[in-house]
């Protein structure tokens, strides 16, 4: 085969490449947002940070986004729905060990006396957590999980909680990774309980995601298993505070984007935005009633209060779920 | 342009590339190891881990392998690296403050009194370590590990310490890279220490080193400036039982690869071979004290004695350094 040859179809190759990728360029990258502020200061943003050459061109590896999980990636209401795996979790076994149904706080979980579960500081869902959480090892949980999430639905919405995740959200993932970013949960949710489904549903592997985590400790069976044990006790928090503190222990670099839903995620904004360049802050604020839910400064699940305050006075990207996306659920 | 010369071009473009591929194929991708049992159970495990539709075909997102650093990836005699850092920083840290110069355990670190420093379960070493590693921001740690890094040199190989690593382990890095492979470390070392060098000298990104950690606080400066504090208490060591618990924790996914040198090793090695379809268990034995240092079963740094044992009962790979790599340093 001549050289020549070989240029000639590269040259044809390449052109054909080249009105591929403006064909691509003019397509939307983001069809279930509204056109709008939102949209625009994404848009505006992933341009200059890849654009080589420019002011604010971020190499690749340092193209980190972070996203909170509940009420950002997914939605968060009537409970979080870690909890609702915890209290199905109960049921589940309170069926199999009847003694439990008798035992507090187990018996309010299956009356759904969420008044009793949250006195004393919210004693009751701690060890309800502990019980769903805890005593068993880390592939017998991950499986309880994967199980749970097959066959749970949500209560209100009645379909399965990987459906309840945000159309919008998947594909601005999407949007970023195609751009050289790096995506990672950051979430107060547990770990381990989000890596089971943090790759299918959003896309974001095991080791791209960081949250809560409990106290696990190595040990070998009696005959010689290596198996990695829960236990009932809490290591770590990633919430509020512990995110930036996560985002550092687990990631080690700044992230230059970051989105979040609740104060919660204050801290990590404040990070993000406090280093160094072009730096984007977002967050949904749940306005829709209708189609969602709408709360913000009072509610006891996502309260967006202070970072409500600080996003209007730092000007950073507050996303109107009712007016900005078009589509809310996947 | 017409389809059909597309099409043409595109053959032609296939057979040019089909060919570099198998010219690269028959290139040797680690020269640095001499042929031998342990170069061939490399070649042999990723052959058929990357082989599609074989038996032992694993998808490139489990291709996870996690490496030690300190005797594994980088020497560790005659003292670990980490530690000859403190010892020159409290050096450093002395002349700015010389009342350090008179207080112990400073003035021994300054006389190079390792005994004394050992004495009382290491306490002198432990202070050391705090002065040098707390009590500053975590980007102050950094600038001055980095500044450390290009001025220092190895005590008696006189050669800047991101020069002590092994050439055949850099080159087998790449190869797994190259077959689909996501690398991690996985060290008792301190995780912010390694972050400063680990993607320069090893390829290897901030988020995929897993390491030991202390405690670090999120605070806002009197002028609203965010930054991330670090304090003098441990947080989590990454080292024997705590390996294959980082593992959990960080990557969430268990290693089909795991390399290490020594006893702080064993469980990683455990855990990794503990799952389902291929694994590789690799250690490096110092048997070179020529080239390198020879030490095993006795030696207070990287010792090298339960695994050894475990390695011969299992049938793991035991890298004879003196025979099995050609050229030891990058």
């Amino acid at each position: 085969m001549s050289k020549f040859r070989i240029a000639v179809a590269a040259l044809f190759l390449a052109a054909s490449c080249a009105w591929s990728a403006g064909a691509f360029a003019q397509a939307d990258p983001l069809p279930s947002w509204n056109e709008g502020k939102s949209k625009q200061a994404i848009l505006d943003f992933v341009g200059k940070v890849t654009r080589e050459g420019g002011p604010d061109f971020v190499r690749p590896a340092e193209r980190i986004a972070t996203f909170d999980n509940d009420g950002t990636l997914w939605a968060e209401q009537p409970v979080y729905f870690q909890l609702q795996f915890a209290f199905d979790e109960v049921k589940r076994m309170a069926a199999e060990k009847p003694a439990l149904q008798a035992t507090e706080p187990y018996r309010s979980v299956l009356a759904r006396d969420l008044k009793a579960l949250s006195a004393n500081g919210g004693k009751g869902v701690l060890q309800a957590m502990a019980l769903t959480h805890a005593g068993m090892t880390t592939d017998a949980f991950n499986a309880a999980v994967d199980k749970w999430l097959s066959i749970a639905r949500h209560p209100t919405k009645q379909r399965p909680y990987t459906e309840m995740v945000y159309q919008p959200q998947l594909e601005l993932l999407a949007y970023l990774r195609a751009n050289g970013f790096k995506t990672f949960i950051v979430s107060g949710g547990g770990v381990e309980f989000m890596r089971v489904f943090a790759e299918k549903v959003y896309g974001i592997p095991p080791e791209q995601v960081v949250g809560s985590s409990g106290v696990v400790k190595f040990r070998l069976t009696v005959d010689g298993k290596p198996e990695l044990f829960k236990e009932p006790k809490n290591e770590f928090i990633d919430d509020g505070p512990g995110k930036p503190v996560g985002i550092n222990r687990f990631i080690g670099r700044r992230p230059i984007l970051a989105f979040g839903n609740s104060d919660g995620d204050l801290q990590m904004l404040q990070y993000t935005v406090g280093g160094l360049g072009s730096r984007l802050a977002l967050i949904v604020h749940h306005t829709d009633a209708e189609r969602e839910w709408a709360y913000d400064r009072t509610s006891h699940i996502g309260r967006l209060d202070k970072a409500l305050d600080e996003a209007a006075a730092k000007g950073w990207t507050v996303v109107d779920m009712k007016t900005d996306w078009k589509t809310i659920f996947r």
